[in-house]
């Protein structure tokens, strides 16, 4: 595994593997690596001849009110456990590199962006879509794997590489959980033992969800108004939104069709964790 | 000479000379051929192997006050005076194309967009970055050139290119003029015959600059202020705006110094006309 710090020798790798005819798969992270993005990872391996995995924590994704200054650093771990998985590049690029003086360029995504995650935090998803296209720019994957826990960064990052005219191929990979079902994710270390208990409460309603589901419920005033129940059983719960939409524009939906997206988020004390399942009736 | 109408394959063939190692040179145009876009083919045809000219008329950078409906189409005279240039390609999307239903993805350059055309104009440069942008991603080229009539959007499309890790080079071509002075634009067959006439103006004032600079005047107060002079001196135009900047950031200069952009916007009548020097002290 090669550590690449500065976009200019990052671009030539990338451009030689293309000229070798490989076929570059490539992670895109904010670090605190955890079994989520190694399975992105593995992913990656399947599909492609040279995996890159990027380690940056964004700043434009963070709200001045957000937890850029506490967000987990571990640069050391997250080189170790990538060079376990035996990926060719690792792109750990320094913010001025990234975000130079003068810096004045951002993709957004609208509609899309605005809903959901978007309404509690105005503003991330542009971060997210701009750092996305200048890391697609340097690193020229053929495919990018993004974990479907992100459900809604996903969708617009689909919408952006389709509207912007991309080759690139996003992959949704699957959420993966913990064994009591709490999503893997780098802000559960926030969590005091107590908060990290009550947050299985966030699967605990989605799995009620895909049992009535199962059951032939399709309304989703009823499946939605359950969700709810189960979630205010938890004092230490604070329910953020509860919605289901479809997949592609996320458009909330009277009666569940197609493929459908159910996703929940909520605050345990002042940590913000997101959670969903892809239902297809 | 091949016509393309559709995305995929003007991708295809790009990535066929690509592939070949060929150089592509890049003119996106919004038809109305003239002299102008003529030279920037012919720089083209200097530095590449394959040219591509577009032609698409963008809706995204006209302000629903403005000229869309009509801004001069030929699209039959335009391929006739690309086809006698020997291009290679002739992109001519179509508006669905480009902008299917469902479409949201946007860009902008922060700051620089703001100014000059940017207060008159708002949103114009959004719909400019965007619509390069996409247009950089189908065509892939080596090298894009813009006419330097257009100053700000060339300042915008580098900085857009620098700051999203883009690997096309901008080349600037110099302003082509009518024999009077006049740069040649698309929009010159708004103007009545008398209109026509007074819209000599801006050259006359931005060629007194020049004179004076040449003499060794430095303060762009006084420059700025005799070419205001000069303007109003002519009945049927009115000033929008005469700056004196950087080349880069467009910064106001109190004293020309380095490499600098003297700008003016007037009207003629209803017609909206920019030109421009640059200076290098």
């Amino acid at each position: 595994m090669e550590i690449v710090q500065r976009i200019l020798p990052m671009k030539e790798s990338s451009k030689k593997a293309r000229s070798e005819g490989k076929v570059i798969g490539f992670v895109p992270t904010m670090g605190a690596i955890h079994e989520g993005h190694l399975s992105l990872v593995q992913e990656a391996k399947k599909m492609s001849d040279v995996v890159v995995v990027s380690v940056f924590v964004n700043p434009a994704q963070f709200a001045p009110s957000e937890d850029l200054e506490k967000y987990p650093r571990d640069p050391t771990r997250d080189a170790e456990l990538l060079s376990n998985e035996n990926i060719d590049f690792l792109f750990m690029p320094k913010v001025e590199e990234m975000y130079p003086a003068n810096y004045g360029t951002f993709v957004r995504v609208n509609e899309l962006s605005e809903k959901l995650e978007g309404v509690t935090r105005p503003g991330h998803f542009e971060g997210v879509t701009t750092i996305v296209l200048k890391l697609f720019h340097i690193v020229e994957p053929h495919f990018a794997f993004f974990g479907q826990k992100d459900a809604q960064q996903l969708a617009i990052i689909r919408r952006m590489v389709k509207d912007l005219n991309m080759d690139v191929e996003i992959v949704r990979v699957p959420i993966v959980r913990e064994s009591d079902g709490l999503a893997m994710s780098s802000r559960n270390v926030y969590l005091s033992p107590e908060e990290r208990k009550a947050a299985t409460v966030l699967y605990r309603a989605l799995d009620h969800a895909l049992a009535r589901i199962e059951e032939g419920e399709r309304k989703t005033k009823t499946i939605l108004k359950e969700m709810k129940e189960i979630i205010s059983t938890e004092p230490l719960a604070r329910l953020d939104y509860l919605s289901a939409t479809d997949l592609i524009d996320l458009k909330d939906l009277k009666t569940l069709k197609g493929k459908c997206l159910i996703a929940v988020a909520a605050y345990f004390g002042n940590t913000r964790l997101i959670d969903n399942i892809i239902v297809e009736v």
